[in-house]
């Protein structure tokens, strides 16, 4: 049949523009899916089809929901009175891995920067800030990455939600679990002197 | 939703299951896929849902084809006298990118090997035989891995293909081009001593 190898290779470009992909692996996984078009190839066709129809932003916290508010938003076990910041739903994963926080999110979509003209309303800061006011938030945990916009964006937000009156909070530096002083760059370790405690 | 987060971590675990990414790129892939759902996850999803459907062996040569013969073999425009045995599709799409090779293939879509039990008949040998003799064949070039088990099977297909009268002949080996002699294994200059020509 004519036109088979263009659209191979047209599913091939698709996937290649996947992060992790580039043009060779993105062949060898086609060639992996065609070999088990049955028990890999359709349910992934199936399933991304789906998630393609109903994956929307949650109008509460921007977390990917599949219609409405999102499992984390419209769960009744979360508290209230908590709201983590997130750059974006990939932090948020991590967060939720951790197992640590019981409270609710605020996905920021991305990070201040004057270069890239991105201010307090595309980041949805405003509607953080009414969030905290309407839902009678207690702490808001900031946990942005240790970087200049990261560390910029969190600061906006601390005075941006200083007359409230509710407690900001940011991640605490140091030591990763596991980490090995050797390996760790200077700022890492210059942090986590600052931050000692007796023991 | 309920099961908003099952249906995506359902997603990911089936990319993760593609060669070259991990459960780590499998999450990155799949959030990128969320946030370019339009211009990249239905895309993707509908190509590969419509390859799946179609994708099946060609019945001449074993090359993925989208419905009766493939496009080479549907091709009147490659040479009929000339058969090239590869071990599978990958190896096939290799000698095409090459643009050297303008006959037909026939895919083993294996090697030789007793071990798994894999056989002449397991790997269409029989119907390679019997290609050779109705399509006049005057040459079968055997492009296999030089590899223990590709080299046994391309003398088994030698010795078969004896009695037809059919040349059958083996890809060169040696350094390939712009390749460092520091950096080639003993076996490739061995090989290439061996198999060298007058300037």
């Amino acid at each position: 049949m004519a036109g088979a190898q263009d659209e191979i290779e047209a599913l091939i470009a698709l996937m290649a523009r996947l992060p992790g992909l580039g043009p060779r692996s993105a062949r060898r996984a086609v060639l992996q899916l065609i070999r088990r078009r049955t028990q890999l190839m359709e349910p992934l066709a199936r399933a991304m089809a789906h998630v393609a129809e109903t994956a929307q932003d949650c109008p509460m916290c921007g977390n990917i929901s599949l219609g409405g508010l999102c499992e984390i938003c419209a769960d009744p076990a979360r508290a209230t009175g908590e709201i983590c910041v997130v750059e974006d739903v990939a932090d948020l994963w991590a967060m939720e891995r951790g197992h640590a926080f019981k409270g609710r999110y605020h996905v920021l979509g991305g990070l201040l920067s004057a270069l890239d003209a991105v201010g307090p309303e595309e980041l949805g800061i405003p509607r953080l800030i009414e969030r905290v006011r309407t839902e009678a938030t207690r702490e808001v945990i900031v946990a942005l990455n240790a970087t200049v916009e990261g560390q910029t964006t969190a600061h906006y937000i601390a005075e941006a939600l200083e007359e409230s009156g509710t407690a900001v909070t940011g991640l605490a530096q140091g030591v990763p679990i596991g980490g090995e002083l050797d390996y760790l760059d200077d700022g890492t370790i210059q942090a986590a002197l600052r931050a000692r405690h007796s023991l």
